[in-house]
């Protein structure tokens, strides 16, 4: 199975309006450059700012983003991995990633599971738990494409979370994500790749572009990782699309050449 | 607590007597050189060929090679972390890490846990389960250095085993390993760097030299990578050793910038 995927590194700003009609015109370019699967980066309508994540928010079943990715989901028949958005439930807040499939319906959503608390010296400083709340669940949903996982920026940080969606079937791993200007340089690729190496699975990091003017610098740099750690596609830091050709028979054959999966020592870890 | 660790990147020959002798060699040389912890590369005295373990395998009690060992850590006042050899024990082959503190006596040994099978098209061919049998114990060792732990090679590819051996309490973890011009180019730097960035430890990765000669071509490049994921030191295909200071403030420093081990959803994953 081969099929095409559009990973949209835009870039967000202030204006909430003017991110979701940004995220539509990158899709309908994706669309027309032949994805079949189109993904947005994390918070692609607000700023990455936890002092600001609750005036941004939306309810599920009123959102005004989720409107426009429905829309373009039916009207151009494609799968959209929606990036995430604050999204506010019971009086919660949730980085969240919903996912609609070509019918424009929710099929599945992903509530960022780790939340990002980090202080580094001279470097990024940031505390997501200050105002959100962390998902409970593991996404991996089915397409007629693949059976797709879906995890969001820092979650990709914990190794068990990726053995878990392998466990559940997942052969591409979807990751709406926005490294910083300290953790990016650092980590971003080495991440990606090892993930994909480890557990034999296409890795994809769909980032905003750089703002500077932002309070947080997204790293950008949007990559497509094949079963065997190569990469693909990458962006830098500037706006920009990846479409790259997925194709399902490498990953069976890098487990079958190399298999790592069956090869765990289950017996010992458990 | 600042030490110096020796990474001995010794080419292996048929020749076990002189494979020994290189091994003493560097060891001398390392230990001229500052280093308290010496490291051996896997299977240093012997090709790394799974027809010929059998042959160059010795019993713990009457070791030729642990002999040597153990005479230069009580020469030395030094610990060494022995590679590994092929070691036989009821009728079984194992490959096997032994670790030797100043006094000379074996503290731990570490009996390869995953053993490498694989078949890459185009590329590498082994069946180590055609001869070897695998080990079922997680190594973890106090020293006055710090707590150490040991893998062997394959072991690396599941972070699983790393994750066990910082719940032991591991700072460092030091992998004899030889790695083949296949995997070594894909996989190796990016294997060290991330397990030391999920897991804010020390990597140190041991390798034998390059011998073009052999049924099995060892890639080299042993490495040293620090709890930030960043390389310290690395060596190209020839014969080479590494003398590099670590410093266990700099684990206590990243783990408390950077909460990843305490951000672990262990609710979740069990």
């Amino acid at each position: 199975m081969k099929f095409k995927i559009g990973v949209c590194q835009m870039m967000t700003t202030e204006d909430k309006l003017s991110n979701i009609c940004t995220a539509q015109r990158f899709i309908e370019e994706a669309v027309k450059r032949g994805a079949q699967i189109v993904v947005l980066p994390e918070m692609f309508n607000c700023p990455y700012d936890s002092d600001l994540f609750q005036g941004y928010a939306e309810r599920q079943h009123d959102s005004i983003t989720l409107k426009m990715l429905k829309e373009e989901a039916i009207k151009h028949k494609v799968h959209i991995i929606g990036g995430s958005i604050p999204e506010i439930d019971a009086g919660k807040i949730y980085n969240t990633s919903f996912i609609i499939n070509s019918s424009g319906e929710i099929i599945a959503k992903h509530r960022k599971m780790h939340l990002f608390d980090v202080q580094v010296e001279d470097g990024i400083s940031f505390m997501e738990s200050k105002t959100l709340s962390s998902g409970d669940n593991v996404t991996v949903i089915d397409t007629k494409f693949a059976r797709i996982g879906v995890c969001i920026c820092f979650d990709i940080r914990f190794p068990e979370l990726c053995r878990l969606m392998i466990e559940q079937g997942a052969q591409i791993i979807i990751v709406p994500a926005s490294f910083n200007m300290t953790t990016g340089p650092m980590h971003w690729e080495t991440l990606f790749r090892a993930r994909a190496i480890d557990n034999q699975v296409y890795m994809i990091g769909s980032a905003p572009a750089t703002n500077r003017e932002a309070s947080y610098t997204s790293y950008g740099n949007s990559i497509v990782v094949d079963p065997w750690g190569k990469i693909l596609a990458r962006l830098d830091s500037n706006e920009g699309l990846i479409i790259q050709e997925l194709n399902l028979e490498v990953v069976r054959e890098v487990r079958e050449q190399l298999p790592l999966i069956k090869a765990r020592r289950l017996d010992i870890y458990n």
